[in-house]
């Protein structure tokens, strides 16, 4: 794997997780093994158990002098657990990892909390399973980490923090929480509504209609299968910022709806046409992989469903120095084959086409823009 | 690959095929992989040329006398075609290959045509890119192909246009028109519109919120990529299936908006969590593999970004006989790595671990649902 350097923590003292579910015990995963001290706490006493069981961390004592608490609890009680921990723990930084920043702070102003030693931050990570024993200590390598501190952070609190990102090898970005709020709620909250409701226009249909599906429409509702218990809390936290895209997308949906009324009105194929080019604006400006808008050339070669095509597969692409830069399976319903899409740099398909062709691989297409 | 039996065509006698771009010259090379006589016809004359030259058939003559006419035109110039073809050739069958099937049909009734040998269908296939020089022989492989039949329709008739389907590895599946353009509305048209209506609200969106995409909106707007100009087409061809479609999303829509402005409002948060939860039933109902529901297991493994490693992955799992049901290639932006998940089949996937990790794998994590 990628060199990490020696496994000495950034942080510096003991480090107090409050809350022992998948993010917290994955924060104490990553420092355990850096060897710093870990202390966690959780208002579960089997969760908390669990988490020690598994080497997350030791459990608290009264003698405990933390340097840097981390919250990782459900969005609806971290103000109040944040307030206590500032005022339980004066000489700590506290930071919390709640994917919406802006309605907890505004709690706490509201209830006058000093927040000098507060930094709101937001690793972008998790998983569909939550929980203690889901917890990883490699959940946050090369993830984004946003962290939110004010005019009045001490220097000194927040590299303690970004210290804590680097650790388990997240990469810091600051950001205001109103920034950050919004930008969840254009790229992750928003997103989840609409798959969700999309998918949701599946569920009274009849199978016949089911059977047409492809792989376009199972990438576009995939997200759509997420546990509806946190997305609650994370929606109702960040209503405001979600609330005003949706209402543009409302608009944008009616917009071409009724060009669709009377398709043969005129502007009505220009409407639609629009709502199809400006969402190939948009898709081309998310980041993808490396963080850049690279394109890649891609191929796609049949498989046989058996265990060992891909690896001679893959095992034939090394050979031919060929880096594969992205994969994806597609599969024909009821057939007993895939296809593989194998994205490569434009400069090496047609080696990879020629090499894989003269290994009696079939090349079911290619593309290179 | 799959053992196709002998390459003998199904159908029989001569096959004219109208349209000689990705659909049509498909057809065309997969039919004379087989050994079938094909003639094509474009009303381009460079597209024809390149067709005849990739080998997808030979130029139509003043003496062919076709049992089966494929027409593959644009959708706006179906009906045209689909009624010249009738009229020019009484003797043949007449099928079209149009993503929409009711539409093309109504014009031909008003017109007055005998369409006693004309049956619509669909192949639920294609390609980002079109034209003869996309063309692929196996484009229709283990794909559904939608045939519409009347009850007028001659059994012989049927059974040509089904040994059309089936001569390219496709799967016949009867629908009415009606059925065909509501489920295809459903599970293709409207999740493209939405794909390009989300992706759509990020082509003015500034820089740093992108920063934070995932894979997560990175899959619900791959689609948003499409080309504009075939889907204005398709969508004012059907325009009125996907209209309900739009309107009853748009009406679920402004329910969870309506929610989400005053989330403390009693049964706020209820509306909001039956919109999750009806994305997970609708999208539990997607076919997957096989056109099956099964659940898999799956692992992730860290990979590093270097041609070969996929490579050695996929050949240790075939070295341990775990047979790769799914896979998908996870990057993390900024990091030089990217996170493999593999679905297997729940019995295995004890072994697949304990054996991935003999072999010095990192897991990242795993899950069994």
């Amino acid at each position: 794997m990628t060199d990490e350097g020696p496994l000495t923590p950034r942080v510096t003292g003991t480090v107090r997780i409050v809350g022992a579910g998948l993010l917290g015990a994955s924060v104490g995963h990553a420092l355990r093994a850096r060897g710093a001290d870990v202390v966690l706490e959780d208002a579960s006493p089997s969760q908390l158990r669990l988490a020690i069981d598994y080497g997350a961390g030791r459990a608290a004592t009264a003698d405990d002098a933390p340097t840097l608490i981390v919250v990782a609890v459900p969005p609806d009680v971290v103000a109040d657990v944040v307030e206590r921990e500032l005022r339980a723990f004066p000489d700590a930084v506290v930071t919390d990892v709640a994917s919406v920043k802006l309605e907890p702070l505004r709690e706490l102003v509201e209830r006058g909390v000093n927040l000098t030693h507060y930094i709101g931050s937001h690793p972008l990570a998790g998983r569909e399973r939550g929980g203690a024993i889901s917890a990883r200590a490699d959940l946050f390598i090369g993830r984004p980490w946003v962290v939110c501190r004010d005019g009045k952070t001490p220097a000194s609190d927040l590299a303690l923090v970004e210290a804590l990102a680097l650790d388990l090898g997240a990469t810091p970005i600051e950001m205001t929480p109103e920034d950050h709020d919004r930008s969840v709620a254009l790229v992750s909250h928003v997103p989840q509504l609409v798959a969700s409701l999309l998918a949701g226009q599946f569920a009274d249909a009849p199978d016949g209609s089911l059977r047409l599906a492809g792989q376009g429409v199972r990438d576009t509702t995939r997200i759509a299968a997420s546990a509806p218990e946190l997305w609650v809390q994370i929606l109702a936290a960040n209503a405001a910022p979600v609330v005003d895209i949706l209402d543009a997308l409302s608009q944008d949906l009616a917009a071409v709806a009724d060009a669709l009324r009377a398709p043969e009105a005129v502007g009505a194929r220009r409407e639609v046409a629009d709502t199809i080019r400006r969402g190939n604006e948009g898709v081309e400006r998310l980041p993808g992989k490396h963080g850049q808008n690279r394109r890649f050339a891609s191929l796609v070669v049949m498989v046989d469903d058996t265990a060992g095509q891909l690896g001679r597969l893959f095992g034939d692409l090394g050979a031919l120095a060929v880096n594969v830069e992205d994969f994806r399976l597609e599969h024909s319903p009821g057939a007993p084959f895939g296809l593989a899409e194998i994205a490569v740099a434009p400069a090496v398909l047609r080696d990879a086409i020629t090499g894989l062709e003269e290994r009696g691989w079939k090349i079911a297409s290619t593309t290179n823009d």
